[in-house]
Parts: C-alpha cells; sequence; structure tokens
C-alpha cells in the first residue's frame, strides 16, 4: 500500500525481508495511527519477539512474518552438518512457534517453509529454499488478497457508503488486506464511495488501523462510534457491510471475527443491506463442525476498563475511563450464523456461505 | 440512593436545597465516578451555570435543580414589591431556561412553580410557595421513579441477567432513576441478579455512572463494551434489558434514546429477550408524529475520536484514540420502533407502546 511519511507517498509490504542483512523488516504497528516507523528485527529471536508483542499482527502478516523468520534462522546457522542444521531449524521452529501458541497462521507458513526445504540436500541449498519459500508465502498473501480485491470490487458503486468492522486491512496482510481490497480495487477502478468505519472497541482497529490505512490512501471515510451503525441503517445511510474472518468453518459457513460483527449482520438483515465477509483460504477451519464449539478469547478487563492513546502532551497513556469499583467482561470475538451472510468474498471467487462445503475440493488444495 | 464516602454509607438524593443558606447542593457529575463530592450553588446565576456545564445531567435532576433554582433567585429578592418581584423572577425563569436551551424539563418544572407562586398575594407568601413547589417537584420525581420500581421489580427474578445502556439512573433523577428503578426495587425485595452494563460509547455513560451506582448499591455487575451485547445473547446470557429514554412518542410508542439503543432492542427481538423501556410521564411527547421526524442531535466528533479517563498519576485528561487525519460522526441519539418494544414501564403500570394513546387521558393529567 502506498503511505505517505514527511509528504512523500511510497509503497510499504507490512512485511519484507532484507537478504544482504538477514533481517526482517516490519511495521511498528503499535504506534500507528500516531507514528509510522519501520524496524529491522537481526535475528529470530528478536522476529519472535515481534509477533509476541504485537509489533505486527493479523493472519497473513504475522504467518510471513514467521516464514520470514525461519529462513532467517536456517541463514543464521555457523555450525556444521545437516543433523546440526536440523536441530537448530527445529529450536527456530519452535520459538516463532511459541510466539502467539494459539494462532494457525504461524505454524502453516512455517510448515511450507519446511516442506520447500527438504528438498535440498546441503544445509547451503536448504538456505536457498527456505528464503525462496518465505518470499513464495509472502507473495501468494499479497495474491490471494488482489484476488479477493478483483472479486470483491464489483460490489462497490460509486456514491455507495460502506460499513466495515475492525481491521482486515493492509496491516493485517503483507499488503491489500482482506476486508479492504474489494475498496481499494473499486478506487483503483475510478469508484468514488465513503467507508464508516466502526471504532471496534475495545481495542479500537477501526478507528486507528483501518481508518489509518483509508486516510492513505485518500478513501473520503468517517469513525463511527459501535453504536450508531443501527442508526446510520435505519437512515438508509449504509449501503453495504463488508468485513474480515479470523476463523470461518467451511462446514457451514459460520464466520467467526471481532466482537460485534454480529450485531451489525443482525442490523444489516433487518434493513435488507449486504453483508459480506472476505478471507483468504487460510481462514477456513475445515474441522469444526459449529460456532458454538469455536472457543472464545475472553480477553483483559482493562481493554474494556479504559483506552489506550496520545495526551495533548503528544505521550501515548492509558486512561480508566470506567467506574474503579467495577470490572468487566470481555470477550474477543463472536460468530455469525450463514444464514446472515450475503456472500463470502475469497481468492476463487464470491460464494453463498453453504457452498465452501461442496466446492471443498477445489478450495482446499 | 446510598452513597459509601470514605467507609461510611449515607442515603443521597442528586438535588437538595439547603434553606438557611438559600443554596441548591448537587452532586458533582462531572468528577464521577473517580471523586463523590458535594457542591453548593449559593444563588441562582451559579445554578444555571451548574445545569449549562452538566455539573447536574438527566432529565428529572435538571429538572429539580431548574425548580430549585427558581425558588432560590424567588428567595433572594431584595427589592420591593410585586412588580419588581415579577421582573426579578422572570429574569431567574430567564436564566435557568437559557441554561440548556433544548431541554424541556428545566421549562416545566419552573412552570410548575410559577404556577403555585402565583397563588401568593405578597412576595413573602409567593417566596414561601416557590420553595413549597420545587420541593413537591422534586418529591414527585421521586415517587414517580419509586412507582417505575414498583411496577418493574416483578421483571426481575432472582439468578437473572439484566442488560442496560446508558445511565436512566439514579443521578438522572433527584433518586432511584428510570431504567435503574425496577433494580433497586427487585434488590430491595431479596432478588439476587447480575446486570451487564453497556459501556456506552462514546461518552461511556454507562462504564462511569451506571457502574459506579450499581457499586455503591452493591449489585452485580460487569461492564462490556457495547460490541459484546449479541454475542451475550447469542450464549443465552442477558434475559431482559432494560433502558431509559430521552423522548418517547405518545402517538407511536417509538423510543428516542441513547445511540445504540436501537441496536441492542433489534438483538433481544432476534434472541425473544423481553426489551423495556422505563419512563417517568414527563418523557411522553405526545405531539410529534412519528420517531423519524425526532432531531437527531449530532455531537462533537471529538466524543468518538478518543476518551476521558483518569492517568496512571491520576490526572483527568483526554487521550485522543483515532487516527489524526480521520474524522468521525457523531449521532447522539436513535429511535427505536414500538414493535421491538416488549413493554413501557411508567409511574402509571407497564403498557404496551400502543396503549400510551390510549390511555391518554389518563396519562397526560
Amino acid at each position: 500500500m502506498n503511505v505517505t511519511v514527511r509528504g512523500r507517498a511510497r509503497h510499504h509490504r507490512t512485511v519484507t525481508f532484507d537478504a544482504e542483512h538477514n533481517a526482517v523488516l516490519l511495521i511498528e504497528q503499535r504506534l500507528l495511527p500516531h507514528e509510522f516507523k519501520i524496524v529491522a528485527m537481526p535475528d529470530f529471536h528478536a522476529t519472535a519477539g515481534a509477533i509476541r508483542d504485537m509489533i505486527v499482527r493479523g493472519a497473513g502478516a504475522i504467518g510471513a512474518t514467521a516464514a520470514y523468520g525461519l529462513a532467517q534462522g536456517a541463514r543464521a546457522f555457523r555450525g556444521r552438518g545437516l543433523t546440526q542444521f536440523c536441530r537448530h531449524t527445529e529450536t527456530v521452529y519452535q520459538t516463532l512457534k511459541a510466539a502467539r501458541p494459539t494462532a494457525v497462521d504461524p505454524v502453516n507458513a512455517m510448515n511450507q517453509v519446511r516442506a520447500a526445504m527438504s528438498a535440498g540436500e546441503t544445509v547451503a541449498e536448504q538456505q536457498i529454499l527456505a528464503l525462496a519459500a518465505a518470499e513464495e508465502f509472502a507473495q501468494h498473501d499479497v495474491q490471494h488478497c488482489e484476488a479477493i480485491g478483483r472479486h470483491g470490487a464489483g460490489l462497490i458503486r460509486s456514491g455507495m457508503n460502506v460499513l466495515t468492522h475492525c481491521n482486515a486491512g493492509w496491516l493485517a496482510f503483507v499488503d491489500t488486506g482482506s476486508a479492504t481490497a474489494p475498496l481499494y480495487a473499486a478506487q483503483a477502478q475510478g469508484r468514488q464511495f465513503h467507508v464508516y468505519c466502526d471504532e471496534t472497541r475495545p481495542r479500537s482497529q477501526g478507528a486507528t488501523l483501518t481508518a489509518w490505512e483509508l486516510a492513505q490512501q485518500k478513501i473520503s471515510h468517517q469513525i463511527i462510534a459501535d453504536n450508531a451503525a443501527g442508526h446510520l441503517m435505519q437512515r438508509g445511510r449504509i449501503d453495504l457491510v463488508i468485513v474480515g474472518s479470523d476463523r470461518t468453518l467451511g462446514r457451514t459457513g459460520e464466520v467467526a471475527n471481532k466482537i460485534g460483527t454480529y450485531a451489525k449482520a443482525v442490523l444489516a438483515r433487518r434493513h435488507g443491506i449486504p453483508f459480506y465477509v472476505a478471507i483468504p483460504l487460510s481462514t477456513i477451519d475445515w474441522k469444526t463442525k459449529r460456532g458454538f464449539d469455536i472457543p472464545i478469547e475472553e480477553r483483559d478487563a482493562d481493554e474494556v476498563l479504559g483506552a489506550w492513546g496520545i495526551t495533548q502532551r503528544g505521550q501515548r497513556e492509558y486512561v480508566r475511563v470506567a467506574n474503579p469499583g467495577s470490572g468487566a467482561y470481555n470477550p474477543g470475538f463472536d460468530v455469525t450464523p450463514a444464514e446472515l451472510i450475503t456472500g463470502i468474498i475469497t481468492p476463487a471467487g464470491i460464494m453463498k456461505p453453504e457452498e465452501l462445503w461442496r466446492r471443498r475440493q477445489e478450495l482446499v488444495k
């Protein structure tokens, strides 16, 4: 995506690799939207730390970071012989995996890198294959998002108002994003439209990350309180909803996504507004049988009880908003049933939720 | 309501009058939930300022404050003769009215005080009647809320989980509140239940005021992000929703209330959860023909773009959360249609929204 820093627009990916210095380069997402900074991870320990501490977040982005991290670790091997090398890469793999133990993307990405490496017969060959596989993983992530954009762009006509929730944007992937991909593709085709970004309490990814992305891309947008979407729909001011997903069930078409997604789907249905979910195929869970079985992460109460922001003196601070004597309940995700979803925008095309299972042979590959 | 300050519980009303010092006593609501402080307004200018600057807010509370303010102004008259006195009280009336020009409660309350005063034949008599009328207004506000509590308490059974939105509590009235009245009454009857408070972005009245009230009353409660209510309903964890209202249309039963109320009503309907609105009769608008005609206040974007809270150093500060280059759209209220409302809890009993118009003779009185 293009990012304007000190008045100059430049194309950036969220995750890249500096082969000369064997470093993983990341956008420091925790500083956004208040500062844009690219940081270099000099070794695989630092790369694992970046995943753990959420310098980088989002399915595709942490997948690519782990893939590059594995290649980085492999390339840093200074010992002798394949056996020692294998033991070393196993340590690298486990270190990166442990950084976000519940995430599936880093593991899937690293498995692809390992599979590619196994074709090499020497340490040097395997090191070359590792980086090539990581680059390929990142490139595929970009292509998948671009394909989502191509398929979804047709849903957006000039003059439309589009509602988004949370951030399934460029920052969550290597480039382009999932829920945002149709927006960027429609813009590239010259269409003009307006986006309402749910602020997405409690972590405010809509107000911070999605709004920042849209501002960088010069797409007309406004942030709204999560409470305001229903009123906007009532007044005919939302034409289309597009969200991302953390996990979509291949068997039922149910979609787990950031808390609050379900409410928007229910409201959209009431008002006859199309509700689309944009996902890379890696997000599809082919095993879990029903949405009720998806574990819903309960996050720290402090997220609900206060907010992070910038003070008037320009310092990043947490303020406690809520009554000091009160606690909070903070589920991170909810599950939207298939019947509320107009279509799922995938790199393989737009389909009804129930089509996923019918087309599983083609989609799993 | 009982408030515990430095370990001692005492009963407090939000608005009272100190006849000896001719002062209006108010809870400084802007400091809540972080500090409990009662401030004395020494003259009607100060009382008008307290309404304007939102030291006191909420329909019943500002009505009582204006009624006391008018009596306060009348009692401070130091001139001679009824003509001069009338001119003086007119100035007091206009000053208090101008403090919140769009609110109807202060005007209605002061009209009651003025009507009572007109029975007096001397300045001294009118001064006595003014204070008596203001006290009566405050007492009626308390009685109306208690009646709401009596009628609504039966809806709440032990073991229930109740969802609230915003603050239509004790702090918004002289005592007891509207939406909270059934909770307090059920508690007084020994029932045990749990309350989920929507934080109610952007101004967070649920996280600050309602949570504080419930903590004072020792009612089990947790704050949730506005996004979380749908998930809780899906998982069977909400049995009842009670909200307040800023304006209820007598002709249609439509309810204008804090932004986000409508979404909760839509979700409650989907899950077959009873959705009640608790109101004093003064909130009923008998003139406006349809909800679409209710003007929806657009509030300052900064409310959505950031949050007020307490820093780790204990200072009250505003932090900017959102992307600095992005704006916000901030409607303050939404309108819930009658078909989504299970019942309206009034001092005259619980009724269906469509009953309001049929019973208007009895309710207007």
